[in-house]
Order: structure tokens, then sequence, then C-alpha cells
């Protein structure tokens, strides 16, 4: 294996895989007349916001890297970045976070109302799962049997015990308890814990739908997840550190708001020099998890080394 | 045919049933540790308030009278009662309706805070794909493929072309233009389109889903999915005219107070006696429908006289 094996021309492959999903995604939502029109500008004003698509191209990629077909693995990789447009648009709502910026332009709510952004949230992560259950669309039983399995995956990583339950425990640490007293801070274990959930969940989950999609056997369908495991505590890591150095230009919302609002943070709990070696150990494991695997030539490596040296 | 056959009995029907459906879905959530308990607690609290359990009923009826067993479709009975659960609760959201009463109890975001109620009602809305998904249990091809036509038909039902969307419509109803002016009322025509959306589609969906779980073939499955479309209808119409006469004490709701808020009823519409007898067209279609298909003597019709004669 060469020392540029999965991450010579990544930026060339992101940048393809990247329009690859937009133009998936551009289409994947019900229109009027069948949806009403209020609401379908509200879903797509969220939804073609931009970001970075790494959960789509995650998906996709797992798929290329087990050998399958990526266009069989498209309808969930678009799924989950509903899935994650719906969480953004529910958790930047005035009872949540309150936050009146993001990718760039004010969120849904500012423009659309609150009722509206909680419809429209609504209704991302439901089609999430029509679309999932309805494409592609096949009678094969070998593909019916890898969406259904994918679509559990998928559900129990965005749900009470995924996603929806670390943005549960995040609330906790800004909710004061019945004294009126906020609880203790999370400590290092507790806030890994809550982003295993909050974030990473879902990121694992694009990748092992994908793997799943591509036709994965067990073995490396568990590399796959255990390295996405990794990808998506490093990527939040990186997210902590670019929150306090980063400027909201670049990164399209409002920088230091997570430290400002009391919440813990990698960089607050240990520095940005420890954190980012922490970020360097989650891609060295990963890397060992996808070589044991016989995957360390796939894109997912690059797509590792993009996670913890991107500048947004 | 007697004519009371499918009705004989409906009451203990009905009783039996809900049993078995409460039964269920005290098990189907997930509880601590997996889930954060407050997160628990906040979707338990508004799963196991009571309620008719109509659609779940509906859903289990639907499978046997085509002929399967009511086990098989448990699980889309048990979803489908977590997403119409889910709907109350950010339905009642300040933002939404403001509704402090749902159920003869305080609704959630008044008990738990209207953060940790959004994220509910996102936790019972994905723990229904993850249910469906999950459960029964099975790798035989054939029940592999209806639980996916389950999920496709529910999910679509669900979103933005289905209850998001008619949330939608009614949420249109009551905002003003830009011009600070609101929308003209619904006339019949369109008050009819929104009620299919807003109750019909998930109601059509828990009959379908029924019979797509019962092995129902295209004809059967046509038939049911038309008699639950009048069903649905006829319980909407029923609806308006109990929040017209009801009590708030038996209603376990505010009452009078769509009129109130200056939404479209029937009441309001056609008056409470072409309101009834529109009730009782309903029905004659929907047993007409399920004559045709030879489903006359199931329990559907039984559930169809409990809609329009029901005083809560």
């Amino acid at each position: 294996m060469t020392g540029d094996a999965g991450t010579a021309g990544i930026a060339e492959y992101l940048r393809q895989r990247r329009a690859e999903v937009d133009d998936a995604l551009a289409r994947v939502l019900p229109s009027p007349p069948h949806c009403p029109p209020p609401l379908s500008d509200a879903m797509r004003y969220s939804l073609t916001a931009g970001g970075k698509r790494l959960r789509p191209i995650l998906c996709l990629a797992s798929a290329e890297a087990v050998g399958g077909d990526r266009w069989h693995a498209m309808p969930a990789a678009c799924a989950i970045e509903l899935i994650h447009t719906y969480s953004l648009v529910h958790d930047d709502l005035p009872a949540m976070d309150n936050d009146t910026m993001r990718r760039g332009r004010p969120t849904l709510h500012v423009v659309a109302g609150e009722a509206m952004a909680i419809l429209a949230g609504d209704g991302l992560l439901t089609e999430a799962f029509a679309l999932m259950a309805r494409e592609p669309h096949t009678t094969d039983g070998v593909l019916v049997a890898r969406k259904l399995r994918a679509i559990e995956v998928v559900a129990a990583a965005a749900g009470a015990v995924g996603m929806v339950g670390g943005q549960a425990i995040d609330l906790g640490c800004v909710t004061p308890g019945p004294d009126g007293v906020l609880p203790p801070p999370l400590d290092g274990e507790g806030l890994r814990a809550m982003h295993a959930k909050k974030t990473g969940a879902l990121i694992r989950a694009a990748a092992a739908a994908g793997a799943i999609m591509g036709g994965a056997g067990d073995d490396r369908l568990a590399a796959v997840d255990r390295a996405a495991a990794d990808f998506g505590l490093a990527f939040q890591i990186v997210d902590d550190i670019l929150d306090v150095q980063g400027e909201s230009a670049s990164l399209g919302k409002t920088a230091g708001k997570d430290a400002a609002a009391g919440k813990p943070t990698y960089p607050a709990l240990y520095g940005i020099e420890r954190s980012r070696a922490m970020a360097d150990d989650c891609l060295q494991r990963a890397e060992a998890a996808l070589e044991g695997a016989g995957l360390a030539d796939s894109r997912l490596r690059g797509i590792g080394r993009w996670i913890v040296t991107r500048q947004n």
C-alpha cells in the first residue's frame, strides 16, 4: 500500500460525489400540487442551502469501498442528508438552540416562521424513510432485503437511542433542574458518549447503510462501521476546534457559540493541541480498521484525512 | 349477509384489540440506559395517555379481514400509533395550536418543556420506522417484501404529501399573508382535501399497511384502502360534530376550540344535520367497497359503524 492510497485526488473525488448528491437531492422531495407550496419551499430552502454533504458522500464511498454500485446507495445517501437537515432545522428552533444563521443563510424559522420550520423538519424526516423504502425501485429479493436492513440501521441511528437521544443529553446540559441549578458539566467520557449519539450515530449509519446497499458481508460491514465511528468522533472534535478558531463567515454559522453557551467542547476540556492529537488518533484507528478488512485503498481513507484537515 | 355481520360484538372486539395494542405499545419504545431517561419519559407520557387506538385497531382488523395473521401487522399498528402521537405532540406546541390539554392530561410541552416536546415527537416518529423495519424479525422474503411495502405506504401517508402536508394547509388557513390579511376560508372541497391529508392519509395507511402485512392481493388491498378513505372522512366529520357538541371532559381536550379559532369545520360549513348525513354516506360507500371485495363480514364494517356512532 502506498502512502497516498485512497487519498490521492480526494478533493476531486469529493467534488464529483458532492455534485452527484446535490443533483439527486434536487429531485427527491415531493413537489406541488401533491405537496403544499409553502411546505415544499421550506423543505427545499433548508436542503439546498449547501453543506458539505459529508454523510451522503460517506454513504456512497462505503458502497464503492465494498465493491458495490454506488447508485444503489444513492437513495439512502439522500435520505441521510434529509435527516441531517431536519435535525439542523429543529435544533435551530427558538425553543432549542435559537440559532438565526445556518450554512450562511438565515435559519428556516427566521424566514418561514416557527410552525412551518417544525413541519418542514417533520416532513424532511418522514420523506427520508419514504425515499429509502421506495428507491431504488426493485422486486429483486436481495436488494429488497438490503433496503429493509438499511432502513433499520438508519432509523435506529436517527432515533431515541441515537441522534435524538444525543440531542436530549445536550439539552439536559443546559436545562436547570427543579432546584434551578444546572447539572454538573459533562466530563470527557460524558462528552464522548453524547457526541457518539448526537453526531456519531448518523455518520456511522451513513457508512453502514452504504456498505449494506453495496452488498458488504459481515466483516467488511463491521470494519466500515468501526472506521465511521472514529470518523464521527474526529469530525466532532475538529468541529469544536473550528468553532473556537473559526470565523462566522467561513463556518456559515455563528462562531464560538457553543463555548459562549457554556456547552462542553473538546478544546474546553482538553485544549486545542490535545484535541487535535485526539482527532489524529481517531484517524489512525479508522485506518487500521479499514486495513484489517482489505479496504485501505478505498476512498474512505481519503475522506478520513479530509475530515481531520478540513478548514470549515 | 345478515344485518349485523361484522358488527355484532364490535365493542368487545375493540376492547380486546385495544388491550393487545396497549400491551404492545408498552414494550416498543427504547428504554434507559440506551435512551436518555428524560426523553424516554417524555415519549411514554404521550404514548400512554390513552386514546382510542383507532388506527392500530384498524390496521389489525385489516390484516384479519384479508385472512392474515394480525400479529404480523402489530409492529405496523404500533408504528402508526407512534406517528399519530408524535403528530399530536407537535400539533399542540405553542408555535402550532398551542394546546394545553390532550387526552385529559396537560400536553407534553406543558410538563416537559417545549424543547423536549419537539425531541420526543422527533423520537416517536423515528422509532415508528425503526420498529416497522425491525419487527416482526424475519428472513422470509415474502414478509420482508411486505414490510418494505408497508413502510413505503406509511411514510408516504405521514409525510409532506400526506399528514404533514395537511398540517401545512391547516397552518396556512390561520397564517396572515404579507399584507396581514388571512387567506379566504376553505370551501367544502378545500376542507375535504385538507382532511384527506391531515387525518385521512394516516387512517388509510393504517388499513393499507394491515392489509399488506396480512398478504392481501391488489383487489382486496384497493377495497380496504377505499373503505378506509371513507372511514377517515367520516371520522373527521364526527370529530367536528363532537367538537361543537361535546364537553371538554368527555373529549379529553378543549371543546369548541376549532370553531373558536375560526378553523373551518363540517358543522360550520354544512350544519350538524347535513354533516351527520355526510358521515352516513361515507359509511355506506365504505360498506359497498368492502362488500365488493367479499369483506362485508369482516370487523372493518363494525369499525365503520363505531366511527360514525361514537360519542367521544
